[in-house]
């Protein structure tokens, strides 16, 4: 924490690179480099000149790059140190020779996320907020983006804060109960108390923890299972959803987007699309295999399309009905170009009609998938608080036992100063998050290891 | 040039992801959507706040994203006008989005180049400048840095701007012959003397024209290439050059150079290796394709590798030498672990032993391949002007035509007003380099659509 580090922050690549630079040296180093001295630069002042190099050979200071600083000022940074960043030209030559004469004069090449550990550990945000800073940069719809963002601000946090104002109530509650604890008539009548605010804090850290199944769905996208019979058209129904998809996605020149080509945003939300193999009767063992492999992908997603080109049987439906229970369904009948409408009875199931291979109707089967999204509360607002952290929700699930523990003895009649030691478990679980506690290194290193270098 | 223009001046995928506005309305359509008024803020200062997005649902302002802005008045931006800069978390959601709303509010998305054109129109560079810019982004080793900060710096262009004195005193002192033109005897002597300035401008303008050669070898990388008979380890070799390379290259953490592989540098400088197939006597027609084939790339080469494991006999050192007619040869003998140093007597020619399989070798052979392009003229130095632009050049043979026919003219006592003219399309065709005469907007259209967009 003593040394200054350097960075580059932005992706290499652009018509601009920022490199960043943190740490009590900042400002003397880089008046090395400049050809301003910037000792006594303002804070919040931005200052054009060049980065110089010494050359052994003329004896010169050689121009390097034509740059802009802009100067911060502990405690007023990202950090809480002085810092600087340097704005070059994003030529990859230029930027690794910055880096390099950085570190000559005296930098350390920074570790990944090691700007906002230093930003946690000066008490510029809590814990929970550092890591909302990743997810933030990592955020590429809505939903993600409302959820990061939401954390940053520290919603969940004071959320937490709430939860330990009333565990020390209880705490405070518990410790005057043992100092009456010669009156067994007063104990009585406060346990019943105790256990009513006990639940309702459990319930609360239950309904937290709870979120955090929406919120992997929503970060990792829902996953939707399209399921049919052999060529009914589950490959090229993803591919019509898709191909909407990309239309919209190329906002930014120079983006492409061709990692998990299986995901798309629909209304802000991301889905995750699971071809699955043919469904059909099969004396066949590897066939029978790549069936059951659907039957799990089924069990695994949320939201199931079944897609028909034809009527099914009663038990077919009877079969579609078990296979799928629990989930929500949506019945579309593929291939509507070659039906004429007029002579079409029906089905009873509430039914889309589309055609993957023209298009038609793929636009109102995606607002069906938004709104059975949004039925199985698999949606999110700004207001709600949506669990997204393994971490987060593992202290949850933990505060939770502890929680159950203080609730049993309640209900046994165990006495005051066992169930003060399970409140503070609860308590110390639940500071974790944010960090209240003494975090060691290695559970910062933990976290901070899965941030991008320069951030 | 009368609106506001925006673009994302990164590459996406960092921590940190920069928004550039340039315009007259910057500080007014980013007054909308940040959390503060600008319009009166001082030039060169950071302000922090929140650039917020109006929310009809709710009807409340939903924070986008935590920024940075940097403030900048005309006429001291890199435009020369009124310019902000945007620093978002670098998340391609968060940079769509704010995009989307700075052209909501009334700006346009740049074309690629655009800040540097208007940088250019407003008078802040002169047209080679606005060209060095792109070329220093583009950069990737010392050579090419060099020259384009050389350019950017206006090294060329105060070159040409001696060049446009010469020539202006060589009209005006063709005006004053016109204005002595009783004096016969008179005339004849100046015309000597102009002949001579004329020359001596001609040597000048045909010395940077020249330099284009080896600025087009230095910013391509210069070709070396690597020949010998089949299986004497040219492959092997090429993979031993670019090994060592490669372990140098990756300073930033998460970049990586899979486009041209068989580039690399060598202090500073880019060589482009070039395998050939083995040249051996040979019926085969498809095969003496092969080989007419590695005689043409021998042609391109400026740098002859001969690759041996054995002695040559005296013919084949003569094909050898018909071959690699006027090029710098390195000869060097492989598998040098395959032989008893002590038995071995060493060829007639100057050699390099290397063991391409192990290594041995190989970083004494990066430097004679460096010795020789530094014999062949193909490195550089900071005070060297280089012509590396192909639009330059054609300008620069262009007005060596133009000065031939006043040589011509001089000489065959021509009159003086007729090369008055070819002198004035002299003068022309050098500003079209700095832009110094009205440039077309076909031409500036053509020059920044090279350009990234954000630059």
């Amino acid at each position: 924490m003593n040394d200054t580090i350097c960075a580059l922050a932005t992706a290499p690549g652009g018509a601009i690179g920022i490199i960043r630079i943190s740490g009590p040296q900042s400002l003397e180093i880089l008046s090395h480099v400049f050809t301003k001295d910037l000792t006594q630069a303002k804070p919040n002042t931005i200052h054009y000149g060049h980065i110089v190099e010494y050359d052994a050979v003329s004896q010169h200071q050689i121009p390097l790059d034509d740059v802009l600083l802009s100067i911060f000022r502990a405690p007023h940074s990202y950090t809480g140190e002085d810092s600087v960043e340097i704005s070059c030209h994003g030529s990859r030559y230029i930027l690794n020779k910055v880096l390099d004469l950085l570190i000559a004069n005296g930098c350390r090449m920074a570790n990944p996320g090691e700007y906002t550990m230093r930003a946690y550990l000066n008490g510029k945000m809590d814990l929970s907020q550092a890591e909302a800073v990743a997810d933030l940069i990592a955020s590429d719809n809505k939903a993600t983006h409302q959820m990061a963002m939401s954390q940053l601000r520290g919603h969940f946090s004071s959320e937490l804060s709430k939860l330990r104002e009333q565990l020390l109530e209880l705490t405070s509650l518990l410790e005057l109960e043992l100092d009456f604890s010669d009156h067994e008539d007063l104990e009585f009548a406060d346990r019943s108390k105790l256990l009513e605010l006990t639940k309702t804090i459990d319930t609360h850290i239950t309904r937290l923890a709870d979120s955090f199944e929406t919120g992997q769905a929503l970060k990792q996208g829902i996953p939707v299972a399209i399921v049919g019979k052999t060529n009914v058209g589950k490959s090229t129904l993803i591919n019509a959803l898709l191909k909407e998809d990309r239309a919209i996605v190329s906002d930014i020149h120079g983006t492409t987007r061709d990692t998990i080509e299986e995901t798309m945003d629909i209304n802000g939300i991301q889905f995750r699309f699971i071809d699955t193999a043919g469904l059909r009767k099969t004396n066949d063992e590897v066939e029978q295999i790549g069936i059951e492999r659907t039957i799990q992908k089924i069990k695994q997603a949320r939201i199931v399309i079944w897609l028909l080109d034809q009527r099914p049987t009663w038990s077919e439906m009877d079969e579609m009905d078990e296979l799928s229970k629990g989930k929500k369904c949506i019945y579309v009948h593929n291939k509507a170009d070659l039906i004429d409408i007029h002579k079409f009875n029906p089905y009873i199931l509430p039914l889309s009609m589309i055609s993957a291979k023209n298009g038609n109707g793929i636009s109102n089967l995606k607002q069906r998938i938004f709104e059975e999204a949004e039925r199985a509360g698999l949606t999110t607002n700004a207001n709600e608080i949506i669990v997204t952290n393994a971490r987060h929700y593992d202290a949850l699930c933990r505060a939770h036992s502890h929680l159950q523990r203080v609730i049993e003895g309640l209900q046994n009649q165990l006495s005051g100063d066992l169930l003060s030691e399970d409140l503070r478990l609860t308590l110390d679980t639940l500071a974790e998050i944010t960090g209240g506690q003494i975090t060691p290194n290695e559970v910062l290193g933990n976290i901070f290891k899965h941030f991008c270098v320069g951030k």
